[in-house]
């Protein structure tokens, strides 16, 4: 059997299996994106890292070497935030081919140091390697966080809050209109490329939730809410029911989804990359996180769905008020035909 | 101007001048091997990575996956090691063609365990990814040390005497005979084979050597002793000579190098990989250091050279006693023609 025929989350659940036991340090491995270390009574270090592989995740025809770099950083950054933690030190590791113009690799430096400064971190190692095949960019962050803070994806509990940040289907808009090509676009559309280009890491926000101490569960948004909430869901035992009528949709992805004749709720519930967090708060808690958040970093928190028993199982309640089951509408590195330039 | 032309130390020079400032808990960062971080009073955290491409640093011809993971595991336990430090968790990327056997990966991940677990490791998490290229196999490790027993590059001072753990130039010898292809080899040069393709990372050495308190520098011997002792150069402000009569070279070695019409201490000298430790010790230090690392590891030291001002040069006393400048004879990840299947 090839990796394909098995794809990544099996793949993933195969190398869990490989594995011998983990030192008693170790508080979360291999299937959460980040790992949480003990690194004293009181914190815990974080680690994560993230693959970019051109020709898969980017293609430089649409993406500058600076807004890779920052696209680079902000999803490590992103899986810091969907644990409450703070980022602190990052390491670059790349493939070149030899033919690259140095002028690219200071772009995407560029790019690096700005996003990682924006949130207090630095970049502080790496490695080159010369490569004969695509570009790859692959970024190593490691953080703390309080150990009474750290927020896991396993807590959530039935009768839990569903709630997200931000807007979603941003980035999926705007994945879709830089495949379109280039050609006049609407001023408000042009903050939809910027939503996939270089999106936001919810750093303030994450950090934000942890310091309630109400967050039962917490992910980050990159494969699409329809996938990430399944993740908490496999994690946690339970079940849950989303509202499409609920996901938080701005006017410029609910214009996209018109003129491109998509739904607006499925843009939203599918599309990957949007960085947004994803969190879990017992029933009742929900305005006051909401509004912790909001006053410490101007971001809303929506609330999105309810957590169920696990036999109840995974549901969407549609706008027309059907329920339909939840699929995962995400994504899979090793499907076998991914969108080009897709991360 | 491109990467190639550029060259890899000169990238990692400019790479360092685009970063801004380090935050105040780096020690080291961009241009050591390992980033040194303090982590509270007593403790630095260190942090590695190093990228293994296929075609650049390994051939699925010459390596089975298993020796492939050893050997990535390795390579970065090493770095630790010249820190003195203790390895704790590795986080591992992969970038992997569609149509990979998931057995590969099994067998990756055995050899990556196996040789985690050897040095009370483990493998906490990391990244998968599809690409359309050759297989990334991307390895990084965390670990810590003391605040008062690592060691760093820079330390070494005109007057100290350069040591050496263990044997010089198996490494270059098992390259070259894996590259000649199979064939009948004798039971000695199997050893060399091994040498090449599972190095066994000084991890222990690396610690008798750290609590000796008495190293000024080290560093590991990735890209081979002539290059490597001039990163201590570089970073110590110092000179050297290096006496090539006295470099450790086994028989396997001076059997080798005797058929295949080599010089042995070239091969000792310039040859890269052999995942040795080379350290410098104040002068008169060096018989009590050695005594106490063989006793705890059993792994011998040799004087190979001596510490001088910088204004003094890089120098080697060859066998003839003829003095020549030292000049790298290692590994340069954009030259133009490396050697494949190299590391």
């Amino acid at each position: 059997m090839n990796v394909s025929e098995l794809g990544e989350f099996a793949l993933i659940g195969r190398i869990a299996a490989w594995l011998p036991d983990y030192r008693e340090d170790v508080r979360a491995a291999v299937g959460d994106d980040v790992a949480v270390l003990a690194l004293d009574p009181g914190t815990c270090g974080l680690a994560t890292c993230d693959i970019q592989v051109e020709g898969v995740h980017f293609s430089r025809e649409l993406i500058t070497p600076f807004q890779l770099g920052r696209r680079a950083a902000a999803i490590n950054l992103s899986d810091i935030a969907a644990k409450g933690g703070t980022p602190e030190h990052f390491l670059v590791s790349l493939a070149l081919p030899t033919d690259l113009e140095v002028s690219w690799v200071e772009g995407l430096y560029g790019g690096l140091a700005e996003e990682a400064s924006r949130h207090g971190a630095d970049i502080v190692g790496g490695n080159l390697s010369r490569t004969d095949g695509p570009i790859v960019v692959d970024v190593f962050l490691m953080g703390k966080v309080r150990v009474e803070e750290v927020v896991f994806r396993s807590g959530a509990r039935p009768g839990d809050v569903v709630l997200v940040t931000g807007w979603l289907g941003e980035a999926a808009a705007g994945l879709a209109l830089l495949r379109r090509g280039p050609g006049d676009l609407a001023e408000e559309w042009k903050h939809l490329l910027e939503a996939y280009l270089t999106p936001t890491p919810r750093v303030s926000e994450g950090r934000a939730v942890a310091r309630s101490g109400r967050a039962t569960s917490m992910i980050d948004l990159s494969d699409g809410l329809s996938s990430d909430v399944g993740h908490i869901c496999d994690q946690s035992w339970v079940g849950v029911r989303l509202f499409a009528e609920r996901l938080p949709i701005s006017g410029a992805v609910q214009d996209f989804a018109e003129v491109t004749c998509r739904e607006d709720w499925a843009l939203a519930l599918e599309g990957g990359e949007d960085y947004e967090l994803c969190l879990t708060v017992p029933e009742g808690a929900e305005e006051e996180v909401a509004a912790q958040v909001q006053a410490q970093t101007g971001t809303q928190l929506t609330c999105v769905g309810e957590i169920l028993k696990q036999e109840a199982g995974r549901w969407v309640v549609l706008p027309d008020g059907s329920e339909v089951p939840l699929r995962p509408g995400g994504w899979n590195h090793f499907a076998s035909d991914p969108p080009p330039a897709r991360a």
